[in-house]
Parts: structure tokens; C-alpha cells; sequence
């Protein structure tokens, strides 16, 4: 079944990514959960608190247990969570090839929550790094389209009229430029978020007694994961901060997916996005299929983000509500993460950028694109206000006559402008050159 | 794989509902979108749009033909939308079967969308009858709750304090009602939501010249849909309606659930429900994991709701970011609403109510819950702020010294009421049967 | 202060609506509250629960009593509601102007929510009636763009790619089919919205005992308001409706900015929403502010309408939390669809078609957007897969060589098409004016 | 007008905060955006773009200027934008101080949104510095707790039901641990935030010419804030990131308000919250105003923080439509933050604790809470599994019977347990004091 496009094997090429899904496949939750039980066992008997031969079992038995989803979703559904039932499994596993003495050990002083929250940021760090990986291709890709287009002069666009010139170079490294700072929140999240979580019942370890902040230690160790000044069971900012981080990449990749539907418009056609989508019955189009998804992907991730944080009201020391909430929302935020990096990375890739029609829209426009530019070159010679009202004026009739604003410009003002050497809109570039040099040296520093 | 918890073995039986989620698998998909256009042939083989025998060859293999949704994929992803892989896939293999005339005539005049909405409207029309019959279910069950708990009289509870008394059965019908007009309100969304999707290419039906009407109306009798006053691809409203209603029924569940949690609270433990969910560490425990259930669901769906208002922003004749943004989020909004209604089935009808433990709180609280009654009786015989200060200042007298209010009242005051009277909570129900009787009538009428 | 644009000065001609906002002011509340109190005095005195002078000195109180939002602010943070702090006022006033009898008749039986809720209600009938009026211009001045451009011939455009020939009528017809829903939707909700809350402490009504239904009965006959099964305090059900059905209302306006946005681009330039907003430092901008705003409020409202599903979870009888989320949110939605509308309509009478440069699109594209029906023709001739890869290859050429598809077309196949005949785009409406008369004639008879 | 209960005299105490909300206001904003006027001409004066004598007239008008909102707003209506009004009133100011040369001076080679974004960042500016010192005061109060209230014993809550003994002040510790965080966050994320705006027309500084980058970094040097890598007119990741940010704090106060609205219920009673807030009918109510306050905040911003991720999908250089939706949420947020804090604050200062009643609870559940601590005791003397059993099957006979777990146990076992021992809760606080005091070291030490 495939309520979500996520885990469909007819969408999953178009909206899903194969490759962080993996991490959240049934099997996969199942495996992370017994390599900390696993570990726990370790812990503890390095900790003296249950026999080696009894934790050497159950890693052993946690290693080669194949657990069977649908046997265990009875029970799941029963208890709200899979891991009574998955420990019961275990303990049968490790009673068969070790006794009683050995099953009993399995999940000493641990709660469900600590094999379950822990068991995920062990899935999260492998799918960061995966989105990470990308993350850097695609700042490496786009830098290479900000070097490549540093001359390519296009209309730059405000509040979707064509404004004055900037490159197709500035345009991107400004999709880029927020990606290194995802980077930079990335590395300063991952210490908050890849915390062991470890508190047993009530987040006291009580159970353990005097061994609990030594088994903690040890645990942590053999997991490689931080131990948090306490446990977080009910404090999910880690979690809620993660998904915001989530909804920032793929906010900005919708903002780059959008400005592509835009250039990619009939009427624009200044970029093609690869080969483009075809349609059952009409035989000349071409649909920007990718910059479409990163669109959809961008507005469903914001969505869900709201959603966890509205999940950090758990209630005392464990919520059953607010926790599943995090389970309905934070893998297919992770997963469209993923599915967004692809699609960018492909858009980037193989992106057609028409120059000469970017050229043209110059020429096009009547010269409106420089009407700012016009307007100062004639407040040298009378007050700003009256330079600017003459312009409008002018521009109103280059539209209606079809005549370029300069030439109308020198028929209706005295003032000695050399019109034609502005005519270039690569002269009126400004500080693009040095803006796009920033942000490349600052994407090859990271 | 598994992203969402809808679509995963593991946790299926405690947060989806296998029932909906059929109607939302790939084959469910394909199957209700080959019927469309097997439907679409038969209405132009009516009007004389194409021949007869080619709409019965199309019929025919329409019927037969077992898409293999991963073989579909790839071009899905290419064209962001899995029409044109599918029509192609029809087309094969009716000419297989009935050579090239016949397989031209498939998919004839119309568009990608015309047949995934349409079959997105038959597979709805599928859930809805489902969800139907589970809300009577719900509602009956309510009902029998509402009827029987008349006398059971509990402590109301306003901003988290005992309040006055209400009646298990009042609040039985509290949780009834919202229900009674979600039934109203599916029966009056239900013309806006069962419609032809038809329009061709932009929506003008272009393609078919003069028949387009004819081919229309045909198509939506017999597909048993009404026709819409013009095509609906870019107009999302009857989907957001239909999401905000989803979202109501969960929201009640909700309030049902959350309700049902705090009852059963340790300190309350006035209901039990159902079996309870076990601890992987604590032997005690006897979790309330249905009604925490219908909470999680509850604020999933409302986040989801938002979602689907954003989508409604589709631009000009056909939107490729906005559309897969309802993909992703109405089937888990349905399949949501699925499971709750059946989590809330499962706890009303294996409830238990402690009416012992009910009746005790009145004691327990030192008689603070007939505080207002007091006051009023009081206020018979003096100013009603004078009486109101008098019962505060009792209230805080009697939770100190641990007597109850009105032995202290008829020390501290001369007014001749009668107290030992007026003891009886269930004399404080003022209109609850009445209100009882008015919903029970509502849901017997509906 | 102004920490919502809603209420600024400098921002509320932009954003905000002054007309609706009034009746969320702090004086309307406390007004609209004080007119609660005084019907809810004379229904208890028709009902003998109060004497009738008592009631006459409240209604009178009431009507004179200049609340001072400021003065009662304190006790309300305190109380967490402003009920007790303006009954408190009251109680004083009518004390003063006719006893402490009659003031002690003030309140009687009720609860804070009775009054604040009452209140909303009847404020929100008055804030309905305005936006139902503009709702009903709106849907005429759509219906005469509608009417008056059933023969302006434009691009449809799908995906952001000029698709096959629509006409601006059936565009305007586009935008209006969805506000005729809402105002059915509007009908229908209002039995569900236009309720009576009054339900005392815990919704028992417990404090008038036996004439609680009567005092109920005679209240809402009073205010003219209808009477729900049982009181609403936590079901908060009608609430979400609304707000879900002011999201609808300013997605579909949301999506009529949309369109107007691409469509007014420089590049596009078919229409001019007005004036156009002036730019600080470029003088030839005229950017299209009015469908800008449609877009934001659209999409403000749709994250609200998010936020009042989750509101729905009230607890027990009663939520000190999840109640004043309502007022956080619902204000703003109202008055953000009471902006929209007056946007919409503004941009409606105000708007400029340029049917020429929408022609122009037809042979600047160089007869693509007909390549639809370029395919249907020569499928008469040849098997359709074949017509479509022949179109796609000459519309390939068209593109790359400036030429007219159907120029291409006559070269490349001797099938016997009339394509001079075919060229105009106005043949290839299909079934666009009798969309157009459908919509029409339902807005008429609504 | 109050559309937002943040602006409103009469809600404001209960749910804004009049010192964060002073810098949302129609003044201050204009008052910043005159100021950063004022920095732009000193900027370009100090690089020779304009003469100093204009540079100095500018300042003077800019700090002499009283700018009437209501004056401003039908252009700015117009204008979709404040800043041509400001701008021009600005102009006119200097025109008549100083003449028409230092007037045209005024905005040289800026646009609307340099002033108007690096406006908002000087106020946001100031609105953290307010939010930081009370976060640093919440902090030392909440450590006070957890540090005062290491013996205060008291039940752990899990999933609704009493778990395993916990402390006051680990719940406290718990509540500020993720403040902690919290505060580094705000110190990573405002390098990212305290950003210039200044990028002109298209972001190109392309009126400025050579001069663009020098001026760009005096201004930045003026105003104290730092140069982002290039202009951020279209990248709102940093906005995006504050509105995450605000919505974690008011998230972790939510649940810590969420936590006190459960151990202030009536049957609950370890805690009292201030003074309460009164009923308008019931006598005894003593209401959890500010938890519940904290609640609400917490859902309202998690809804916005979404909005703000959504509105980061601004199209290319400037996004008429996603940046207002910043304006409809950010500053609520910012204000929902201030005032969440301010009530956080009064409730940790004014909060009784009932150590009495919690310790009470271990007695009334039949020692329950500590069924784990049984299970771990008797599994010394058996198998785990086994010992979980038989402290199930006793549990549930405590409850019937009234009984204490321990009594029934030492009947039901021979297993030779020291149960008297085990009796006391503060034994099995476990690693509790071990928490506390790293939470502890981490706040005394940020």
C-alpha cells in the first residue's frame, strides 16, 4: 500500500528518493532498534551490570534476528510502540541460544522511548550524511554556474516586472549562497541532535541505580553519539529543530525550482530544465517537471514543519500523542529533503541557459530595463524627482510608439548624456562581479 | 519502504487503516484510472466520436490490463504525472489486441489530469462510503453511551479545575454532536466533491470541437458523476472542502481522545479504555494508547488541512507544483480519518466507566464542585457577590481543613438553606437529560 | 501598537479592512457582550427568574455603559477572560442606577464563555453580512469579464507552458465557479455557526435548574439565534467550518492574484490590474500590488485555517489553552477575506485586458499552442501516435527555425488538412462558451 | 482597531507583551527605516557618492521627522510598500531645510527593501536583546527550581499514567535544559540575522556603480551590522531560521505550561501557579491563567513558524506576494515569544509546590510508581519476564483490593526482598541529582 507518495513504487522516481527512504523502511527502524539493545548489553557489562556472556548473546542475537514486521504490528498496535513487542522477540531469540539468564538481560533499565529516539538518530546521522553529500555537490555545481555566468546578462525581475539587469551568474549564487549557510546551521545542529537517548522509565535511569551515569557513558561510547547534560525524552527541540533545518533546504530549492517555472515560461524561455516533461495530448510541450517538484516539495516540508513544532507539547515525562506525530512527519520531511537535493542536482546538471534570449528581452523591454539607470545618468544634470518623472513619462511612451527609452530620452531632455555608451546592460552591473566572488570563496572555504 | 507510518507493516494496525489505504495503493490508482478511460471510449463511442468496436477493444483491455507500476515509473518521473506512461501502456496493448484504429482512439480528447482526478473522485467515493458507515457506527455507539450514562453523574471540568457536575452520558453527547453535523456537512459537500473532471487539454473540451458537451455528459452518467459547470482542473476548492471536512471528524476524535486521556489519568482513572498498552519496563502500566492515538491523528490532519488551503493556489489551467502537494497530503488525510474512527469505535465500545470513582470525587473534592450551587442558594438570601465571597472564602476554609464546603458554609452563614438537601450532585444536572434528548433525536433523525 | 499589519495604520489600506476590523475592535467585543447580558437579563425575566425591573435596569445599564478596555485589562490577564472584569462593571453600574437587588440579577445562571462566545457570534453575523455583499459584487463583476470576453482569444497555459487557445471569459467564468460554491457553502454553514452559547459553569445549565431550557429558548429568540442541541463550549466544530471557509474563499481570490500576476508580467504584459504600485528607485515599474496581496492573504489565511483545526481539541468542558488560539487567529482570517474581497473587486473593475497583445501570443509562438489540434487533424489521416510524433518534430522546427508550425506541418505530411482554415485560434474553443453560459446561468439563479 | 488580541488594550495584558510590541509599532518601524535613511547618505557621503553637507541635512530631517502613518498609508496602499511615501515625505523635509540639491540626495541607489529590511533587522535587534535578558532571567529561575527541589519526590508521568518516582527538580531541569540550547542557537544564528540589507534595484548595487561596494560596507559599519555575502532581498532563510527559533522557545514553554496546567488540576493539586484566575460563576476556581497562556502561544507560533517557512519561496530578485506574509507573522511571533517569557517568568516566580501532596501520591497508588523498582528486586531472584508478571498481577490487585504493591508482593513471592527498604521513592531517584547538576553546571556556565 502506498498512501504516500513517499513509498510509492508508481511516484517514488518522481517524488521520492530511494536512498534516505532505505532509512526508514520498516526493516531498517527494526535493525537500529536491536543494535541498541545490542549496545546497551555491551554497556552494561563493561558497567558490570549484567554477565559479558549475556550481553556477548544478545549482540549476537540482535545481529542475526531478522524481526518480521507484520508479526510484531499486533502487539505495536497494542502498546503504541514496536519495542515491547520487538524485545520480546529478542529475549526469545537469546533464551533459545543462550537461557533464561541471558533473556533476562536483554533491555535491562532501558524504556521503549531509548531504543526507539536513539535507534532513529542513528538512522538520522546516516541520512544526513547522505543529504549532506549532496548538499556539497550541489553548492559545487552551483558555484559553477555562478562562474560560468558572470557575463550572461539577463533582466533582473522584481515583483514580476522586469527591473534593471543582473547575470544569470548572480542569480546563481544567490540559490547558493543560503545553501552554505544550511551548511553551517547543519554543523551546529549535529551536536544537539545526534544525543544518545538514555533515561530508562522516567528519564531517572532509576533502574540502574548507582551504574546509571556509568552505563550512559559507556553506551554513548560504543553508539558514538553525545551524552546529553539529561535525557530528552519530552523535550524534543532537537527534533523540531532538525525538521526546521529540513524545511530551510528545501525552502530555498523551491525558491531556485520556482525561479526556474519562471524562466522556463513560454513567454520568458530563458533556461530550459533538462528534457522536459511531455504531455498525453500536446505534442510541443515541454514541462519543468523538476523545478515543478522542488516547488511541491518546498511547500509540503513547510507544512510539516509547522507540524513539529506544534509536536514539542509532550506532557510530562512521555507524551503517546505528540510523539507519533513525529513519526507521521519527520521521515517524509528527511525523504522530500532528499527527493529536493536529486531533482536540484539534476536541474543544475542539465540546465539549458538561452543567452540570446536573455539578450534580447533587453531590446525587447525598449530599453525599460535601464530606466533606473537613465534616470541617474540624468539627475547629474536636474533634481532627482524631475529625472525620475521624465523617465516615466518616457516610459510610457517607448511602450506605446515601440521606440527605446534612450532615444526618447534624447528627444525629450537637453541633458548631455551619452546615451548610447549606457546602452549595454552589462555597464550596469553594478557590484554583481564581487558579490558572486563572495560567495564562491566562501563556498570553497566551507 | 515505508516513509509514512500509513504504509508500513510495522505500524500499520496502530496508526493506518487497511481498508482506506487500499484505495490508495498504486494498483488502486492505476485500476480507477484505466476505468476512466475505458469509460471515456464507451462515451465517445455514444456520441460517434470514435467507432463502437473500438471502444469495446479498449473496454476490453482496459479491464484486462495489470499496469506494472514500477515499469511505469521511470516516465512517470519524466512527465510528473503517470498518464501518459499508462495511456501508452493501454494504447499497446489494445493494438495487440485490436490493432492501430482502436488504439488511436485511446485517451481521445483528453488530458493527464481529466483522468487522475476522475479516478481520484471514484477511489474518494470508495473512502467516503467507508468513512460513512464507520461515522454511523461511531455515532450509534455514542448514542448508546449518551442514553446510558444519564445518571452517571462525574465532575465537570472547566480549564483544567472541577467545575459542577455534569453526567458521563452529557458528555458522551458532547463528543455526538459535532459528529451529527459532520454527517450534514459530507451530505452537502458530497455534489461538490463527486464530479466529472473533463476539459481537455486547457479546459475548453477543445479537442472534441462540437461533441465536447455531448462526450461530457456521457462520460458522467456513466460514470455516475455529476457534471460540473465547467472544468475543474485549476479550481481546487471541492479538494480543500473535502480535506477541512476530514479534518473536522479527526478533530472531534480528537477532542474524544484527549477527553478520554485525562480520564484515565492515574489520578482520575474515572475511565478505563480498552485493554490498555503495555511498557517494555514498568509491569503497571496500562496505557491509554487508542485515545492517545486519536489525538496524534487529530493534529496531523489539522496540520495537513493547512497544506491543502496552500494548494488551492494553482496557477492558470493546470499547476505541476501545487497538484503533487495534494497528492502527498490527501490520501494520508483519509487514511487518518480512517484509522480514528476506528480507534474511536474500538474505545466505545470497550469502555469502562468507573462510576464508583466518579461519585467519589464529589467527597474528595470537599464539596468545591457544588461551590456555584451553593453560592446561588446562598443568593437567595443575600447579595450574590456577597454570596460568592462567602462560598471563596469556605472553599479555601474547606480544602485546607479538609471538610467538606457546605458544613462549613452552614457554620459561617445564618441563611436558611437547606444543606444536606442540596448535597446530591445528581441534583445539579439542570438541563443535561434535556440536552441528552435533543442530540438523541438529532442522531436518530439523521 | 500595531504587531499585526491588521491593525496598522500605515499598512491596514494594504493589508487590512477597515470595516470588518471594527467589529473586532475592543469595543465592539465588549458591546457585543454587554447586548448578551442584557437579552440574557429579559429572557430571564420573561422566564420569572429574575424580576422584570431587575432586568430593565440591566438592559439599561448595559446600553449606557461606555466600557473601558484598558480599565479592565488587569483583572482579565488575571481571570484569563474579560467576562468576570466587565460583569464586575456592570454589577457596579446597575448597583448604582437601581440596587443592589437588580445587580445581583447581572450574570445570572451564566458563564464567561456564554457571553463571550454569544458576542462572537453575533459580531461574526455582521462581519458575514459585509463579506457575503462583496461576495455577491464580486461574483457580478466576474460575471461581466466573464460575459463581455467570451471571444478574447489567449493562451491556456499548463504547467507554465502555453498549452492549447482559452478565452479570458472562460478564465474570469474560472475564477467565479468557485465563489458560487462558497456562497452555497455559506448558506449551509450558517445554521451551524449562528448558535446561542449558553450553557452555564460546566454546560448543564445546572444553575437555573428547571428553567434553563426556557431561559435558552427565550434568549436566542431574542438575538435571534438559533438554538443547538446541546452548548458548544468545547465542540468547537462550527468555528473550524467558518474558518475553513474563509481560507476557501481567499484561496480561490489567492488564485485569481495569481493568474493576474503571471498574466501582468513584462513578458506577458495581457493585462494591467489598475494603477500598478510605483517603485523608489525605478520609474518604470508598475507592479501589480492589488493580486500581490491576494496572493499573501491567500496564503496567511491558509496557515491560519491550519491553526483553528488544531484549536479544536479542546479538554473537557472547557480549554484555557486551545480557546485562545481562536482569537489569535479567527479576527485575522475574517478581516484577511474582507481585504481580499475588496481587493478582488477593485482589481475586477479596474482591470485592462489587452486582447491585442493576447492575439499576438498566436503567432509569436508560432502556432504551438494549436499543436493540439494540428495532431486531432492529421489523426484523421494517420495512426494519433504518429500525428504526435510528426507535431512534435516540426513544433521542435518552429521553434528553432522561427517558422509557423502548419506552415512545417504542409511540408513535412500530404495529408489533405485545410491548414489556412485551422489557423484561428478562435475555431479551437471547443466547449468554452457553453462553460461560460453553465457558470453564468448559476450565478444568476444563486 | 484590534484585529490581533496583540494589539489590543483589552487582551493585551493577558497575551502580548507591551515592550516587544513597542517595536512592532507603525512608529518604530518608520522611526528605523528614517534612521537607516539617515546612515545611507552619511555612508555615501563618507565615500564621495553625495556631498557631505546633504549627508548632514539628511540625518537632521531623518531624526527631526514625525511621520504620520495614516498620512503614508494610502500611497503606501498603492505602493504595496511604505517606503516611497517615507522617502518622499523625507525628500520634502530636506527640500525645505536644505533645498532641492541635499533632497535629491535622499535613498541614492537604494530601493524599498534595503530600508525597509534593514529597518526590520535593527528592531529585531532590539526586540532579542529584550527576549535574551529574559531567557537569561527564566534560566537562573528555572535552575533555582531544580536546584531547591532535588528531594522534592514526586511521580513520574509517562503516557498519561504514573510511572516510576521522579524530582521536582529534575522536571524543572528539564524545562531548562532546552532553553539552554535555546540560547546557543540565538548565539549561532545572529551572525545570520544582523545582516545589512542594501543591494538596490535588482540586488546589483547597479546604481552605485563602482561605488557600491564601498558604500555598502560604511553603511554596514554605521549601523553595527554585518555584510551577508550578497544582497538578501530574495533569500529569507535567515527570517526563516528567527521564526524556527522563536518557535522552539515558545514550544519549550508551551510544554512547560502544558506540564503545570496538569499538576495544577484539581484532582492532581502538586502545584498552584500564581494567584489563579476567578470564575464568573464558580466560587472555587482558581484557574491556571499563565500555563495555560503559555499553551496557547506555543500552538499559535508553531502554526506561524510554518507560514514563515512557506513565505520563503519568494520569486527571483524581489516576491510582492510571500514578503507581506513576513509582516502578517513575524512580528506576532516575535511578541507571542516576549510575552510567552514574561508569563514563564511570573509563574516560575510565584509557583507553590505541594511537596506534601506529591509525596502523598506514592501512599494513594499503592506504590504503583514503584512496580518497576519490584520487578527489578524480584529479578534477582528470577527470571525477568517472570518477576514482570507477578508484580503485574499484583499491581492490579492493589488497585482492587486497596492494598500496597509491596504488601501484596511479599505475600505473593518467597523471593527474600527487602520490601520495607524499598519503600521509600527518594531511593530510586537513580542519576536524577547526576542530571540536575550537569543541567546546572551548563546554565551557570553559558
Amino acid at each position: 500500500m502506498t498512501v504516500s507518495p513517499f513509498d510509492s513504487a508508481l511516484l517514488g522516481p518522481l517524488l521520492s528518493d530511494a536512498e534516505t527512504a532505505l532509512m526508514f523502511s520498516d526493516t531498517a527502524a527494526l535493525r537500529a532498534m536491536l543494535k541498541v539493545e545490542a549496545a546497551l548489553a555491551e554497556a552494561e557489562a563493561r558497567c558490570g551490570v549484567i554477565p559479558a556472556a549475556s550481553a556477548s548473546a544478545i549482540a549476537a542475537a540482535a545481529g542475526a534476528l531478522i524481526p518480521d514486521a507484520a508479526a510484531l504490528a499486533a502487539k505495536t498496535a497494542e502498546d503504541g510502540v514496536p519495542v515491547p513487542a520487538l524485545v520480546a522477540a529478542l529475549r526469545r531469540a537469546v533464551a533459545v541460544s543462550a537461557g533464561e539468564e541471558a533473556a533476562q538481560a536483554v533491555h535491562w533499565g532501558a524504556t521503549s522511548q531509548d531504543i526507539l529516539d536513539t535507534g532513529l538518530v542513528l538512522r538520522l546521522r546516516r541520512v544526513i550524511a547522505i543529504l549532506e553529500d549532496r548538499l556539497d555537490a550541489l553548492i559545487q555545481a552551483l558555484a559553477g554556474l555562478a562562474d560560468a555566468h558572470r557575463a550572461t546578462v539577463m533582466p533582473g525581475r522584481t515583483r514580476s516586472q522586469q527591473a534593471t539587469p543582473v547575470s544569470f551568474g548572480l542569480k546563481a549564487a544567490g540559490w547558493l549562497a543560503p545553501l552554505l549557510r544550511d551548511r553551517d546551521r547543519l554543523a551546529e545542529l549535529k551536536p544537539r541532535l545526534f544525543l544518545l537517548s538514555f533515561g530508562g522509565a522516567s528519564g531517572t535511569l532509576g533502574a540502574l541505580g548507582a551504574d546509571g551515569v556509568k552505563v550512559e557513558a559507556a553506551l554513548a561510547e560504543i553508539l558514538d553519539l553525545a551524552v546529553p547534560p539529561m535525557p530528552w525524552h519530552s523535550q524534543r527541540d532537537g527534533i523540531a529543530e532538525f525538521a526546521g533545518w529540513l524545511a530551510l533546504v528545501t525552502g530555498t530549492l523551491g525558491k531556485l525550482g520556482r525561479d526556474l517555472c519562471l524562466l522556463a515560461q513560454t513567454e520568458v524561455a530563458e533556461v530550459r530544465p533538462g528534457a522536459g516533461g511531455g504531455s498525453s495530448t500536446m505534442p510541443q510541450k515541454s514541462n519543468p517537471v523538476g523545478p515543478e517538484t522542488l516547488v511541491a516539495l518546498a511547500r509540503f516540508n513547510a507544512g510539516l514543519a509547522g507540524q513539529l513544532q506544534q509536536a514539542m507539547l509532550h506532557e510530562h515525562e512521555r507524551d503517546g500523542s505528540a510523539w507519533p506525530v513525529e513519526w507521521l512527519a519527520l521521515p517524509q520531511m528527511a525523504v522530500a529533503a532528499g527527493a529536493a537535493l536529486t531533482h536540484a542536482l539534476a536541474v543544475a546538471g542539465s540546465l539549458t541557459v538561452d543567452k540570446s534570449r536573455m539578450a534580447a528581452q533587453f531590446e525587447a523591454s525598449h530599453g525599460l530595463l535601464l530606466a533606473e539607470a537613465a534616470s541617474f545618468a540624468l539627475a547629474a544634470h536636474m533634481p532627482r524627482p524631475e529625472a525620475q518623472a521624465l523617465v516615466k513619462e518616457a516610459a510610457a511612451k517607448a511602450t506605446a510608439a515601440g521606440r527605446h527609452l534612450f532615444d526618447l530620452l534624447a528627444e525629450m531632455s537637453q541633458a548631455p548624456v551619452d546615451w548610447p555608451a549606457l546602452r549595454d546592460p552589462a555597464r550596469h552591473l553594478g557590484a554583481a562581479d564581487a558579490f558572486i566572488d563572495r560567495v564562491l570563496t566562501a563556498a570553497r572555504n566551507a
